[in-house]
């Protein structure tokens, strides 16, 4: 179906809106969507009507894709912080699997966590801004729900990690609050100071990091 | 004149509102702006009429005390925010003034620290998370004009501290954010997380910290 859509003839021409396949239609509403929070900086103050114009849609086309405003708000910002907050952690879960992690290799994988956490975190820096500091509720929510569940999911895979060399890992949640905290700046820095070197702060942040707040890896105590 | 007033007989009833000094009338007119701004979480879309009605007093009252709306988000939300950053730059400060400094002390000092910056950034964070992300260019302004400079503020006061060591300290700018990013997240944790242990946490990101982020202290090998 979506393929016959692609395929046939324009014959609509430019003056009425293109016609697209539900998700793509839905895809474009959730981007209007989230462009007008962002924009108004609120939840409450961001109406259907402003994103049905910003869209150049209609409010009804709007309600055929989404039961209401709490759910729009949900998938067009919530939804996507959650997901990136999800690659973060598949990407620590394979650690290890492939080949034995070395001191060397824990120390590129920390560089590659903090580069990945922070160009998502710039980039969904307003859309956190939003459900973090935002309205109350919504930021209480967001952090218990979603943040605080999303850091303990990244010190669970960091514990696993830590299990297959019999280590005790004392603060797993804590260091990943402190990787989180630390990489909230540091996404908040490279937005705003042009003159911020990336390259060097993942390099110190994450030897650092390993040093402060991970047990020191030593291949040839591995378990499996 | 101020003691005059406050030692004059309250002639004026319960009916009326009470007779401010002129500082006393500030403070108040800047805590109902603090609680509107909040409300709103929106510096533009708070009208200096919602903080008259707040506050109980005339808008010409307002603009009495203050130029414009500009001035009083100012002097309500990003003053105390720059005062608290000020506070925690003043104690490190005097870090190894008075007795030279041991490890146990730095344990302690950074100990300290961490409890400060986290009970500031708790009961700051609605305002912090005004400015920080609301609108876009008072989030830039605000981030370097006072978060970056207040984060290398307390770097050069860690650099003083090292330099008394005759130590290189690599990157204190790197370790300021990173302590201010930690901080800010267990703000939130403490805020939003009833079973948060604050003890416990402070107690061990401080200890981490200092391992990954600071230079060991030898007292042996102190200059002054």
């Amino acid at each position: 179906m979506a393929e016959q859509v692609a395929h046939s003839p324009d014959t609509a021409g430019s003056q009425r809106p293109r016609r697209l396949t539900a998700e793509a239609r839905k895809r474009s509403i959730l981007k209007a969507a989230r462009q007008a929070f962002i924009e108004t900086g609120d939840m409450n103050g961001t109406t259907i009507k402003a994103i049905a114009e910003r869209g150049g849609i209609s409010e009804g086309v709007i309600y055929r894709h989404f039961e209401s405003k709490d759910q729009l708000f949900y998938e067009a910002v919530v939804e996507p912080l959650r997901e990136a907050v999800d690659e973060l952690v598949a990407a620590t879960e394979v650690v290890d699997l492939e080949e034995p992690l070395t001191p060397e290799r824990q120390l590129q994988t920390m560089n590659g966590l903090y580069r990945q956490l922070i160009s998502t975190l710039e980039e969904v820096l307003p859309l956190l801004g939003l459900v973090l500091f935002g309205d109350p509720k919504v930021g209480r929510r967001f952090y218990r729900k979603h943040f605080a569940v999303a850091m303990d999911r990244l010190a669970d895979a960091w514990r696993d990690v830590e299990d297959r060399y019999g280590f005790e890992f004392e603060s797993p949640d804590l260091s990943a609050r402190a990787v989180m905290g630390i990489a909230l700046v540091l996404a908040m820095e490279s937005r705003h100071n042009d003159l911020f070197n990336r390259d060097r702060a993942v390099a110190l942040i994450s030897e650092s990091t390993i040093k402060g707040f991970f047990p020191v890896i030593e291949p040839s105590r591995r378990r499996r």
